[in-house]
């Protein structure tokens, strides 16, 4: 038996599609219903066999106990507000935002009585996006964190299930402050998608140096920036339109670092410059102990070629 | 018939190493002969059969074709000063470091009539270095950069002969000056190296995130950076030390650009955001035409958890 009988899953991107498909195949939900505001991306899922495919989110919501928002942040107080008279009394509403206060702020305020809400992020994903992206496997051995608001018995006892949920997709579980949580991932995630978003598009606009030379020459370094620079930009807009603070702490301090590297590369500093370089790499060992990374040369992607 | 009759390495690291393997393996060299400052690494090089170590550079120079110098940049000069009465007329020099008119300029003057120097820098590796991390596929569809000084008739003959012996070993080859490479290199991977030792190290010593939440929510970004992280310190050092001009020139430039983004994300300017991300996305989509990264998922590796 399904450990939960009916979800709901609004936004079918990489994200959606990839619950829908774990859902399914590791026995989390009996039955999975979707709703997506793309007539597009609606035909693409029910193409794809994703689950029920409704043209109304009201419908797609109407019997579900867990109702998951899966769209870039910015669209989730909308779609939460279009969806909220249809939700069925004792259901848990959830998301997969990466940042969480701001999640909090837009669903909050149109959450009806008798429905609980756990803000919540699966910390996975790969640099494709759309429903054509998902696969079940997204979730195995990444990390779930839940950003319960409350300690009424109703929001713990929705808190297990939806950590059971995760659990069931192949899922470690953590839990954190909205505010905790927005601080870890400007750190961990927004600052580097940041940086790489920002060094790949000056690439491409250099003077000195063509844009087919740099793709030409990008095994040297370059490549590996290109990954995560490849995400989805309406997601990642909206995540920096809605964690301006913590991003602009970070990255405050990742500037005044750099300003320091630039100094003892100008005055020729080899000393400075080692110890930098030594402290930085004994953290890829961390890393991989940690399970987060495969210590094969190169990702192993080598191999491929 | 091997195309060379031997070789001669000066530096048994990474690349020297994968040198190595591959020019026995591909049939580049008849013999290979190796030297390296440091007795521990000759130890591992004779237990790992790399080739014939010597315990002194001018052996292992003396009857060698072909001598590359596999040091990190800031030994080059020191090692061509000691090789430099052992090498045979019409001997060819070249080497491997990642910047090239300070090699140039430290090899060069030690040049004995009658031996050839055609300075190069093949465009591979991994994070791993020291003996032990070489193989003999390393160079398979890299580039090697070759940057000629002159172009006497005999710099010519010797320039062919260095290509065809990295065509041997697996590489594509590709010919510029010494001040282009430094530039380019500026661009595809020094700036992308100095970015990543500069988040890592960062986010070690940050108040707000520990280090060890950095390293279990890593999978979120901040893993990618610290693959590159883990390069060699001391060649990354030297690579700061004699690149400095065209590395600060492009180093200005990123943070010009950061500073532009960064003021997007504190002004809100959501439309600037998106269109920066979805330029910098297509690069990728070239970078994977251009045969330079897989085109898997996260690097495939998430296939190996």
């Amino acid at each position: 038996m399904a450990l939960l009988q009916r979800i709901a899953i609004v936004g079918v991107g990489l994200i959606g599609a990839s619950m829908a498909r774990a859902a399914r195949e590791y026995g989390a939900a009996q039955s999975v219903a979707l709703y997506d505001l793309s007539p597009g991306v609606r035909d693409r899922a029910r193409a794809l066999g994703l689950g029920e495919v409704f043209d109304e989110i009201g419908a797609a919501v109407a019997d579900a106990d867990l109702v998951v928002f899966a769209t870039p942040v910015g669209a989730m107080g909308a779609a939460m507000q279009a969806a909220a008279p249809w939700l069925k009394p004792g259901a848990i509403v959830t998301d997969v935002g990466s940042v969480k206060q701001a999640v909090v702020a837009a669903i909050g305020p149109h959450l009806p009585p008798g429905v609980v809400f756990v803000p919540g992020h699966p910390l996975a994903g790969t640099e494709h996006s759309g429903p054509d992206a998902g696969f079940a496997q997204l979730f195995q051995n990444r990390w779930f964190i839940a950003t319960p608001i409350g300690d009424s018995r109703a929001e713990q006892d929705a808190s297990q299930k939806l950590a059971a949920f995760w659990q069931t997709l192949g899922a470690r579980t953590e839990t954190m402050t909205p505010e905790r949580h927005d601080v870890v991932l400007a750190v961990v995630s927004h600052l580097p998608h940041l940086i790489a978003f920002n060094i790949v598009a000056m690439a491409e606009d250099l003077e000195t140096v063509t844009e087919s030379e740099v793709v030409k020459y990008s095994a040297s370094g370059f490549r590996d920036f290109t990954r995560i620079a490849a995400s989805d930009p309406t997601m990642w807009r909206d995540v920096f339109l809605n964690n301006r603070d913590a991003v602009l702490e970070v990255l405050g301090r990742f500037s005044e670092d750099l300003s320091a590297l630039q100094r003892a590369i100008r005055w020729g500093e080899g000393d400075k410059l080692y110890d930098l370089f030594d402290r930085a790499r004994r953290m890829r060992r961390e890393v991989i102990d940690a399970g987060q990374d495969t210590a094969a040369p190169n990702f192993g992607r080598d191999q491929e070629r």
